[in-house]
């Protein structure tokens, strides 16, 4: 059973930029919250949507269409299969929402693939 | 494709109380907003956990087991098929995730059972 979370608590507990920390869990997907800063790799989740929503900073979400830019209580959600690049200039505090297994970089691995971790 | 959602826009585009709006999809989970105020009924999810995210005012979740009090930035996911009771004597605004299928009401419909809406 999960307990209660309180984000600003779970932020607190690490520094790390672009490693999601799983917070709770929901049926089997995770919530997770990540600190974000500078330019991520431009990947995408073949098997799955993926949900962005800003909690403090700003962070744009590059894709071919367009690119989407979030602040404060902005949300967003990537569609399955399409290539985006999370940039966050000034950085930013998010959480995302996606089934346990979903890697963050996705269809590119790298030495930014981050394993699953709890707070 | 969903749009970029602002959570303060959505939430100033309705009044009515425990009637949930869908503000985006994630794969076959509904992201919802949803204004709670006073008691709400005592019902469970057999079929799903349920994601509460405060974002404004302060929510209590009754249950068997003991109260979860949740302020703005404060989540908790109500595992399956547990017996829950949201109460906000203040009233509150807060964030759901769940199935799209899921009813507000869960196995206890009433006059209080919301039709899935989008915002």
């Amino acid at each position: 059973m999960n307990d209660a979370v309180d984000l600003a608590d779970a932020l607190s507990s690490f520094d790390e930029p672009w490693a999601p920390r799983t917070i709770a869990v929901l049926n089997d997907y995770d919530v997770r919250v990540v600190k974000t800063t500078g330019e991520f790799t431009r990947h995408s989740h073949p098997e799955t949507d993926e949900f962005f929503l800003v909690l403090r900073g700003s962070l744009t979400i590059r894709m071919e269409a367009g690119d989407v830019m979030l602040g404060p209580g902005q949300l967003y959600v990537v569609p399955r299969g399409v290539p985006h690049q999370p940039v966050s200039a000034d950085g930013a505090e998010v959480l995302l929402i996606e089934p346990s297994e979903t890697v963050n970089t996705g269809d590119t691995p790298s030495e930014l693939t981050a394993e699953r971790r709890h707070v």
